[in-house]
């Protein structure tokens, strides 16, 4: 069974030698997920279809023809991802038909191995407004958003891994408030066919899981090419997975850039980032982020809201009264922007592009607080603040949760590490380098 | 360069120490394809393309951040797989049209750094009016069809690798008459999203190369789950690449089946199998086909012509004149075919695929010549009987051209070798070790 602190390669691995089957894995999440029932994490699972895929996997097992990296794992995808057969929920009630279809990072996973338990919380088509998932931490505070359900589902130990997406800050705050590790590859690098369109050009898929290493086995399984995505990359994706368990070949560097709004950070947060900083000695340097920086937030708003606008008008949606009036007036907003300002916004952001273009020839990472804080209470009614992860999605920049700070309640705070664009091998290379040396070795 | 012997793997990992580009790899490839001309095997090459492409995928491993299986390998495509930005050929004036989007099997290959060299000469819509391309081994001869092209472009050493497709006999026939390797993996493991669809329950993927474990590469990179093709397997492919090198647990056992058309064999075809089924000893047993295996030949025919129909129907192009006349009698055939007697072929051919479920239990693979002979004459104005490719085909079983016999006129002749459905590595596995016991060890 994949208790404790197998990782998955390890848990698949026993399933190849025959110490476990698949079925025995699925069943085990299956009654986690029961027991979890209270946590709100799932919107749809089906245990039939699980089981029989199971039984599949290990059919093929005993046959011996085929293999995949994934074989028989059991997998949670944030309910904005097409399952064909699956109720396409989006958390909204506008949305529930069975979709016809899968998206191509699902046939990505089945042609891997992997076993889909079923769809995962998500806020309304993936905005502010909260799923009904708790923080497995704590019943009282919100998992974040907008990925909830599969920032929760590994929390609670229901999957070892779950896949979800990020406009803004819907992966990293969500793994930071509930003390998983995530990950947000670079854009382009996992394909979004077949996932509710947000914002065409911010919209990034990505992942919770346990460990680094299993990051990097999934991701790696997910970085398919499928040309129907505009930004999917036509050519060869970094290995994820051999990152993941590499030395570098020397110790890195890392940066950390005051932001215009680091005053947002709680104390504790603060404290724990200086902490880490301090324990980075000489491999740590601080640099005050050019005075463009200043606009980014901004123009991330103008594009964000301006593409979702566009999308909702497409479906038909402008108007619909069973729309929340968070996500009505943020699509408002949206109308109202000009077409000038949104272009002006997209030209601030290709300059960002050319700007880490060059950054990383300095440095291996940015190290960035993952959220402002620890997770705000549900009777706060919001997700928290996605600010400290804004820039890095909008630059398309592969970013990493690791859960190493804490907040004033004991509630879990993220780290989070950015890298190259591309260079997502690197960045876990980078990540493993820093976790093994500040807490493997004591020093943090 | 990639001159003589070496494998791809070899060439992609000089590429990768930098021993040599991609560059000088695609640009002494454009060389062949211009000293080949008269062959008539391209329908179309992008030079440019290449060339940007090639510098792309240096510049890729410059940059260190990711590599692929393929990186900077050239590649031909069969004139029936889409490329976006590229005519869509199809050998008919009837297409030509500049495709809007990639084939899925195109994505896979960029995602594996591939490079798309051009589109190579197909039969008219892959049915059996012949193409213009010629025999690299005598400029009288036929390549065979309907991959014509795409078997000559490897027999002359245009590109290391192609795609082609098979419906009954149009990969292992041509790969036989060009005297190279081919293989057409199992039904289902290589996706036909964005291919020219003939028969949808029959058409199959597949490739040539000129050695074994090249096959086994390129068919692993082509492995992908498409959920658009209904025939695509949503599970773990074989790992084709590690067949190819692998020894098996035990020597293999062979069947060679006594099929009703064998006395269309040519005497060399006869004589050469012979010695072949002579030198394997005690490890083959000659089996009488089953009498159902009578009806094989009309029941594919029944299933081929009224999906081929169908399929021109839903284009609007049955009556068009600008169909050759054998595609206009075949398809007249196929519109005359009674619905119960193409649901009576589908059952015949169910009764098929249990029979082989069963029989690879006792055999590794099954041998058959790859067709009758050696190429026929171009003036001949055909491209060869697909008969013995036939049942094979309709089985979805995989199949490998080995290039190892000859005909009458010093013309190459194939041996076919078929394996278990979905066993494609193991029928790789085999194969070399068949290649390996006969030829290197000098009993051949």
């Amino acid at each position: 069974m994949s208790e404790g602190n197998q990782s998955i390669a390890q848990t698949v691995a026993a399933i190849a030698e025959g110490h476990l089957t698949s079925r025995q894995w699925v069943e085990h999440c299956l009654e986690r997920i029961r027991e979890n029932e209270a946590l709100g994490i799932w919107s749809h699972v089906d245990e039939e279809r699980a089981l029989a895929r199971a039984d599949e996997m290990d059919w093929m097992r005993k046959d011996g023809s085929a293999f995949g990296s994934l074989h028989g794992c059991p997998i949670g995808l944030k309910d904005i991802i097409e399952v064909k057969g699956m109720p396409h929920g989006c958390g909204s009630p506008l949305m529930g038909e069975i979709s016809k279809a899968n998206a191509s990072l699902v046939d990505a996973l089945e042609a891997a191995g992997a076993v889909i338990i079923g769809k995962t919380e998500t806020t309304e088509f993936a905005f502010l407004n909260p799923a009904r998932t708790k923080n497995p931490h704590s019943l009282e505070h919100s998992p974040g958003g907008s990925s909830a359900g599969s920032a929760a589902a590994v929390a609670s130990g229901d999957v070892p891994v779950t896949i979800g997406s990020q406009t803004n800050g819907s992966i990293i705050r969500p793994a930071s408030y509930c003390g998983v590790f995530a990950m947000k590859p670079s854009a382009g690098i996992i394909p979004r066919t077949g996932v509710f369109e947000q914002s065409p050009t911010l919209d990034q898929m990505g992942l919770f899981a346990t460990s680094l290493e299993d990051l990097g086995l999934v991701v790696d399984a997910l970085s398919v090419h499928d040309s129907r995505d505009p930004h999917s990359i036509a050519a060869p994706r970094p290995s994820c997975f051999a990152g993941a368990q590499a030395e570098p070949p020397m110790e890195p560097n890392f940066a950390i850039m005051t932001l215009p709004y680091s005053d947002l950070q709680s104390h504790a947060c603060t404290e724990g980032f200086r902490e880490v900083a301090d324990s980075l000695e000489g491999r740590v340097e601080i640099l005050e982020a050019p005075p463009t920086f200043e606009q980014l937030i901004e123009a991330q708003r103008t594009i964000h809201l301006t593409e979702a606008f566009r999308a909702f008008d497409s479906m038909g949606f402008i108007g619909n009264p069973q729309l929340s009036e968070v996500i009505t007036k943020m699509l408002a907003e949206g109308q109202s922007i000009s077409q000038g300002n949104y272009e002006e916004a997209l030209i601030i952001r290709d300059s960002l592009t050319e700007f880490f273009d060059n950054f990383f020839e300095d440095f291996d990472a940015i190290l960035s607080p993952s959220s402002s804080g620890a997770a705000p209470l549900l009777s706060e009614g919001h997700t928290g603040n996605p600010i400290f992860c804004t820039v890095w999605t909008l630059a398309g920049l592969p970013s990493l949760n690791l859960p190493i700070l804490q907040g004033e309640s004991g509630l879990p705070i993220g780290l989070q590490m950015i890298g190259r664009r591309r260079d997502d091998a690197r960045l876990l290379r980078t990540a493993r380098w820093f976790m093994t040396t500040l807490f493997d070795e004591g020093e943090g």
